[in-house]
């Protein structure tokens, strides 16, 4: 990234630094920026957010924490095998790749680790601590995008890893995504210390699919006083993803949120099941299935279904970099406490906001303008 | 329907009034009004409508014209039969279908009618005039339901039957409302007709089933910044529709309806067509499956698909009365002219509005809090 | 029904005779009998069954078991407004529904039933053999058709009613047919008897939705060479039935079926799960969506999908009706034990025989020529 | 290709040489015999094949005639972006490609060609056999693989290019295969000389998706006695073929196929239309949407509905191996004329046969049992 000296430069410290997301997001950063692909994806860069003061792609550096230790050149090369980056690709940003790798550092717990909570705490934050020092940026922003853990297990269950990682950027003063389902800044002990910390932080759980399409479908239904019976819907994804969402207890965790978006649009939980399964042949490709039955008019019964097929890290990869962008402008602007205005972005959304997805889109817009509107100077 | 005679009423005149559709709202408006079924589908019957003044269900008189002699106890039947009015209704609301039945008028130009278009039109008004003096309606709005008709031919054809139905509305000093994709209003010598009348009008061609889901993934897509590449759609339907629309002439004054949602809310038209295939077997349900690629992060290609199944009847008719009830609300408040706030019902809005289902619900909700807001005497 | 006198009747006995299948059942064979609809989806008769000798409609004499108590007419009713009888029916064909309502015996073990295995199987035999001799059967076939009942629990539990309902058909020298995933002559102290008495016997699982599209469509994928990665599925349904295979004890029963199919067809048992979820909202009818993941030239990734939208007892009703006159046939052409012949109607067929489902239509066509070779005097 | 010079080698004349499927067909039987993929899609490599006297892939030869220029190794070039071919896979097979593009004749007849039909005849089959004679191969097959034409324009109409191709074939001494729905043999002037010619010819119009699926579904609607109330179905295609199938002339070719296989498997020929549409979004992949609408027991009407996606050279390329190894052992085995027992391939088989898939397939068998039989010294 041919970032020039004199501009600030922004930190994006991402947990689960060699999985496909990640591995998507730091290829994509330099294709974008190499002007070898256009923005698809990144609502960032359309023309509603050219006021805000968002740091420039160019200006992103990246690092991270992971528990696995294949480079990310050859996940991408992997990525690439299964289509999920287009050839040629990972071979003109290796440059970058391997510039990102040098920034991961080993995550935690490992099985048999014997460190304490607070020491891997500790040790999370100094890592990020000095990822900003010797990059000289100006801020860092965390953002998890691991595999799904399982669901909490109750008040008196050891901290989850997404927790620890959480407390961590507080400590190195970072603020804070949680782009999974994964706990991270919704613990009692986390989010205790967030609300101390004056520091910004979002989630949880991308909307990239399903959950996307319900989130229009959903006011859809309910502006046209349609009865929404039941809504059933099964996903199929290879990937790592669908092996950690094989674990009932993760899935629950994801389909709480999933569940969340038809209660909040239609104003009531209709009939109907969530299903994830791990299907290995589909690779990082993922099919949602949903089927809607609704009443019309005198009780008339309908159907509504719909296919969705998508690759998860292609859709995931740009709304992280907004994510980044918006989060870290938020840091700058002096905002702290959840943002509530990038529920746009999530299934289960912090803070308050509407739950249909255009409105939705215009707080989002609303939030940008306002993020362009606390920098005069630089504008 | 037992209207209070103290109450002011509304007549609702019917072209094509012994449709599936027109017969469809006869029987459910006494249907909801008795109490026998919920106004689902109803969006003027939410709380958001409950201050804007409008006539009530219970308020409606129905009459309307028609080319065809079956009447309306008897086509009830056929879409019990059919499936898209349940079980016994029709023999429960017999006595308002037979009412309506009486206020039907024959239509024109039949074959071989020899009256000039002039003659048509002064028929035509005399028809609703004398309804509404009968019944001693406060007003009466005239809804176009009738099959679509072929395109129009150019400015020296012939006007439409369609066109002739709206003059005389005009002429009766009617608001007046087109359903269908029909030229009714549209044809220049309506359109200069309509601006001197002070007379409100609204369409074209209600937004039931396609085309609504378009109105919500469309801008899904384009808030997304992801890229649509091909739109591709085939609609298989039965009824007296599917025959109509067989006709690739009356299919083009549709699909340009269609179109122009993609092209409003995605900002450029996509590669795919869409077909309109009769196919009888279905009856009045209708099926329609969209195809939509798009492209996400880096090019990856990315397929949704939808599959509609619903009953066409049953998704128009409540659209209908809600229309009938904000049109006559509209034109006793003294507005005239295209009511552009009533895109969220059309495929082709008349007057200026977003083209988003979601923006169009919000423009819906605050003109329906401005028709409350001229009449505080009746609050 | 009018049968002659003189020609020899057959008794169809329903194990749960109150159930939606039963009814459909009963209210079919009397209604095609009586010349008011067409025997669709009755494979029996088809031209290839002429000369069978089987059993004419008009000849066959409905009863029972089942543990509920509403009336057959009543729940003829209830099918009608449910969509899966035709509006009229079930009044046309009250007379035959009222006899067969009378022929229905309580079954059991009901809750608290102090009676011991023995005695209920003598109980359950007594009730046929009483229904065989007051309308002088010729003999009578007992088919199973009861919801599914949870995966046996080893050989030490006690056994199953369908297992007592097996053991009684024999104890009353009855044919059987199994048209569930439940044990019934599965059970090895049942296999046993079966195997002494000298009674034919078929099952089990009827194969009307998805089961059937996978018995084509997998010899379609193994005779052209394609190799399926993962075969996905998700069954929604309503009705009695939903709520039985919500258990997840029942749908393993199921499911063993459905793989089975997969396993013999392709030779190998793909990737994927099958979802059953109960949606009252469906009622009858059954929505069954597939997911193919398939390889083909060159490891080239491509997809089927199949979506199913059936009524369950309209697709089982006219198969029990073939399996019945089919299996009373073998019985007096003297045929015992396991009918492999008649695979194609099950999920998981006893005896020997092909599982692609071309391959089982010959086969039932072989079997039931060789019925008709048998009996050559009536020919 | 290392095939051994003691065995006798046969050629594969390709009309369309540089197209699609016949850089699919180059590739894959490179990459077969060299052990680089398993034959998935390639029904000749299975068991029931190993004793026919097939020839070996490696001893397979290629050439062709085409009216482009594009070298073969640049086209397979482009299907590697596209994601028709896997990644690497045309360079490993760069010496087969360069040695296939070598044996690409120039087609015809190309705009302002002056030749006359029987000229081009002539050149056609001088290139064929001079090919064959170059290779000293033991027998070529011609295989049409060129884009669909449009229908005839009656019997004075010029001839179709397929027609001068398939002429040539004969006049070199070359089996004949079509694979499209154009022409060739099927034109009077062709049909006649094939008669003469005492050679084998088989087509017409591979059966890959839409149809495959089609040709097993209507068996088991048959079997089951379900009435197909209506099959509508609409194509979307990018790639060469999709252009071309736009035409209506050229689609009406393909459709008349399609048709075909419902008329014969149903007995009867349902309502229902068929749509290709040209998706040039889409590349070489193809969706195929089905939607079936068919009574079953009493009149309950039920729907099933199949979504196809897969890629139509990996689809169409293992079946032109098929049938070049299956046309050029029946033409060494001295069979001629219409080769029926291939019905198994083709939307619109020559001769006579069965229709359904399953059916078809046991003709195949039956016919790969034949062709060994004649060949006891090999064996």
């Amino acid at each position: 990234m041919s970032a020039s000296l004199s501009r600030p430069r922004v930190g994006v410290w991402l947990i689960g630094a060699r999985g496909s997301v990640a591995t998507t997001v730091v290829t994509g950063c330099a294709a974008v920026t190499a002007g070898l692909h256009p923005p698809t994806g990144m609502v960032t860069e359309t023309p509603a957010f050219t006021g805000s003061g968002l740091p420039a792609l160019s200006d992103l550096v990246f690092g991270g924490h992971d528990t696995l230790d294949c480079p990310l050149p050859k996940r991408a090369e992997a990525l690439t095998a299964g289509g999920v980056l287009p050839p040629g690709v990972a071979t003109a940003v290796a440059a970058e790749l391997a510039a990102a790798d040098r920034e991961i550092r080993p995550g935690g717990p490992t099985p048999g680790d014997t460190r304490s909570e607070a020491e891997l705490i500790t040790a999370f934050a100094g890592d990020i601590r000095d990822f900003v020092h010797r990059h000289e940026l100006e801020r860092a922003v965390v953002v998890n995008v691991a595999s799904t853990e399982p669901a909490s297990q109750g008040p008196h269950a050891p901290l989850p890893a997404s927790t620890l990682y959480a407390l961590a950027a507080l400590r190195a003063g970072c603020a804070y995504v949680n782009f999974t389902p994964s706990e991270g800044m919704h613990h009692p002990v986390a989010a205790a210390e967030a609300g101390r910390s004056g520091l910004p932080h979002a989630g949880r759980d991308g909307k990239t699919g399903q959950t996307l399409l319900r989130a229009v479908l959903g006011p859809m239904f309910a502006q046209r006083a349609l009865t929404v019976r039941a809504w059933s819907g099964t996903n199929l994804l290879g990937g790592g993803d669908g092996a950690a969402l094989a674990d009932p207890a993760a899935a629950a965790a994801k389909n709480a949120g999933k569940e969340r978006v038809l209660a909040d649009t239609l104003g009531t939980v209709p009939e109907g099941e969530v299903h994830i399964d791990d299907v290995p042949a589909l690779g990082d490709w993922k099919t949602a299935w949903d089927h809607i039955a609704f009443d019309g008019f005198l009780g008339t019964r309908m159907i509504l279904q719909t296919i969705w097929q998508g690759c998860d890290s292609a859709l995931a990869a740009p709304l992280v970099l907004d994510l980044a962008r918006l989060t870290a402008r938020a840091h700058e602007t002096g905002l702290s406490g959840p943002l509530g205005a990038l529920g746009f972005y999530f299934k289960d959304p912090v803070g308050e906001g509407p739950s249909g997805l255009g409105e939705q889109y215009e707080a989002l817009v609303r939030f940008a303008r306002s993020l362009g509107e606390d920098k005069e100077g630089r504008r």
